[in-house]
């Protein structure tokens, strides 16, 4: 039997590990669910011995433990290492999930649960794929290492550490990265680049306790208003950042994602109807893109002070906070942005307020792969078998932080092998994974680790 | 034995009661407590009967139920009307009240627990002195009714249409608020202005649903953002509210409330020490209470959008929200004050966002008492011989709607006579009520009454 038929024929036993792997709430950021980032992590070290892997062993990180495994076959095949997260985004809004975020459920031919597609779905592929080759062939094409962290959605604080810490275990020739996403569901497409991530949190505070807005209004300091205008001051009227210090580094786009940005053809008015907008605020579809892949942002991800309750309460409160978020491009360091919001907020502090900053994470830098890198164009080739049409190299707004961190510690390339597809929720509620994506992303990888042992 | 000694004689009995009542947790903002509104109203009645009063019932007003009460003497008498409410403030944030804001506590003198100073105590007191009187001369002094609402804490959105539906059942001569507040704990005040109210939610939504702030970042509109830059025009530099038509109608500040601003030798940096903040954003005392008192205000009392948990949530949120509440002078309109702050939002909404508003209730108009009224100068005379010291007249921040709705309905003037300072925490965590004012409350109510008679 082939490997891509053995594949086919458990599919459903395929399918059933997923669901039980997509039924443990591994929220990475809340420490609530420190039990499901146990039995996460415990569950997949499980399953990679139960599949073939050798030398299965949850590793000490600082944080949440990295599950390991490893299938050496023969010193003179190349290693791949395969990286995912088993850690998954929070849920809520509980209330806007069709059914629960943590019981598995089937619709319309997708798989809907929180990490489905991000990255529970996509990481267990090579797993599943692994396994068949050791069931069908006895031995895999390639000697295969597995590295699946627990803290990407909390920005991985302790992953580089980790890197060098275990530098030799790691040790490959080329990273393969089962996180990411397909841009689109109906075109196939390789990221090539992707933004960086930093993360702040700013907290402005008035009055050492919530006060009566009816006494004291007009003359206590509202740090809803104080925090508002700060928030007012970080974008011009264009949207772009204009925070001194920001752009910092930056280089201009490199010329080949932006002719791809020309092939692709991007209907804007068309984005904008799909998230629910009538009124398109960006009309040139290829500005769009270059917003969306090639522009930093500095975008507001969570805002709260004072009463959350219905209804009123006349309160003054003594603090309100913004949680921000910046995607950073080529050039770009994220220490560096930070600091330059801080300052540029702190001195614009009006009088009697203070303010606090908290960084959540290191953040990464923005990442590119080598264009001419030859596992990248293996990789192009056998999506173009299977979907149809040659893919697309796209930039990705969302960061993968791993893609600088593996080429800066190891000194090895990183290419994103994900069949995950960026419409499928997977920071929102109702998160899906399709079953189309989980059959075709193990006839790839089949083919994948194949073609890179040849 | 004489009122007075009569009241000193059951203090404790009359401790007792407050407890009772402010264990009911009757906060009229918010469904889930509608039980604690059925049981204060149901113990309300309950005591006013005990207390002696007749025709005690639960009035129908559309919304929650208000208690009537009467003791109707001789109709060659004056009869004064008693308001005050039974309901009270959302207790949270929970987290900061060092005991159960419905488990009453005795500390330091004081009773803590959420409503025991606004404005179950204070209205107790006239409860418990007409009783006394029935106890010890077997007759009141004057005709008292006895007016409580439920729904003073959501902006009394059924109570004018209450008065004017019992209209003949609540006529009098005068009517005596026992809500309200002294200004301060060290010198007696009589408030003879107050500020209206108005509120209003400002909903802003981009997208349909939550998107990923790292792929959608820089081109789907951030409500939050949006949210921001709205609240920072609403108000200038100088503090001062921006938007067109919301000054429409006011007049200059009476002269007499400025006269007495100037006596009370207001320190502003004092005033900020207590509130918490080092560096005083208005220096001159005067100005700031002029601002506290005098002028219209626009305060944010909540803000909330996106994600609210710890650490980092990569989203771009679908809708961000502010509740406002405005507080009013002599002149300005509820209705016309909540459209012009809908027109200058609407106006300045960017492409790609949609903008929602929910008024909440009707709100009220700024409220002054004539100043030659005989009730106002019996009122500060047994003020100045009880607490040692002439009081100062004093407008508050706060509204107390009533004020006007007596006035337009029912044709009669009401005087504030509360015994519940300003500094007592009623609308934030660890509300308190003075044992000794508890005390001083029913010295003062027991001579009020008698002279009102005479
Ligand atoms: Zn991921
Ligand atoms: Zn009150």
């Amino acid at each position: 039997m082939s490997v891509e038929t053995y594949l086919e024929a458990h599919f459903d036993a395929a399918l059933d590990d997923l669901k039980a792997y997509a039924a443990i709430p591994s929220v990475s950021t809340d420490p609530a669910f420190i039990d499901g980032i146990d039995k996460a992590s415990l569950f997949l070290a499980e399953r990679l011995t139960r599949a073939g892997f050798d030398n299965v062993e949850r590793l000490e990180t600082g944080g949440h433990p990295a599950v390991y495994g490893e299938i050496l076959s023969d010193p003179a095949l190349p290693t791949i290492l395969v990286y995912g997260h088993y850690d998954v985004q929070p849920p809520d809004p509980l209330e806007k999930w069709l059914t629960p975020p943590f019981e598995p459920t089937l619709r319309d031919d997708r798989l809907y649960a929180r990490g489905a597609s991000d990255d529970k779905g996509p990481l267990l592929i090579p797993v599943l794929v692994a396994e068949a080759y050791l069931k069908t062939e006895g031995r895999l094409p390639v000697n295969l290492k597995l590295l699946v962290e627990g803290e990407e959605e909390s920005g991985s604080p302790h992953f580089e550490a980790t890197l060098e810490a275990y530098r030799a275990k790691f040790d490959c020739d080329l990273v393969v990265s089962a996180d990411g996403a397909m841009w689109r569901a109906d075109r196939p497409s390789m990221t090539v680049a992707s933004r960086g991530n930093v993360a702040l949190e700013v907290t402005v505070t008035g009055a050492s306790k919530d006060l009566h807005s009816g006494r004291h209004g007009g003359s206590a300091p509202n740090p809803i208003a104080a925090l508002a205008a700060l928030i007012a001051s970080l974008h011009g009227p264009d949207g772009r950042v204009t925070v001194d210090g920001f752009h910092d580094g930056t280089l201009p786009p490199d010329p080949k994602i932006l002719a791809a940005i020309g092939a692709a053809r991007f209907d804007a008015a068309a984005y904008y109807r799909d998230i629910g907008i009538a009124d398109a605020p960006i009309v040139d579809g290829d500005s769009l893109l270059v917003r969306q892949w090639l522009e930093p942002t500095l975008e507001f991800n969570g805002i709260s002070g004072g009463y959350q309750g219905r209804g009123t309460k006349t309160v003054i409160p003594a603090s309100a906070s913004v949680k921000i978020t910046c995607r950073l491009v080529a050039g770009q360091k994220p220490r560096a942005v930070i600091d330059a919001i801080e300052r540029h907020l702190t001195a614009r502090l009006p009088t009697g307020f203070s303010i606090a900053f908290d960084s959540d994470g290191p953040g990464s830098e923005a990442f590119a792969i080598d264009p001419d890198l030859p596992a990248l164009g293996i990789a192009e080739d056998i999506l173009g078998e299977l979907l149809g049409e040659k893919p697309l190299r796209v930039a990705m707004g969302a960061t993968v932080p791993i893609g600088s961190a593996f080429s800066r510690v190891l000194g090895r390339p990183a290419i994103f092998f994900s069949f995950a597809t960026s419409d499928e929720d997977y920071h929102a509620p109702n998160e899906f994974f399709r079953l189309s994506s989980f059959r075709t992303g193990m006839k790839a990888w089949a083919r994948l680790l194949k073609r890179l042992g040849a």
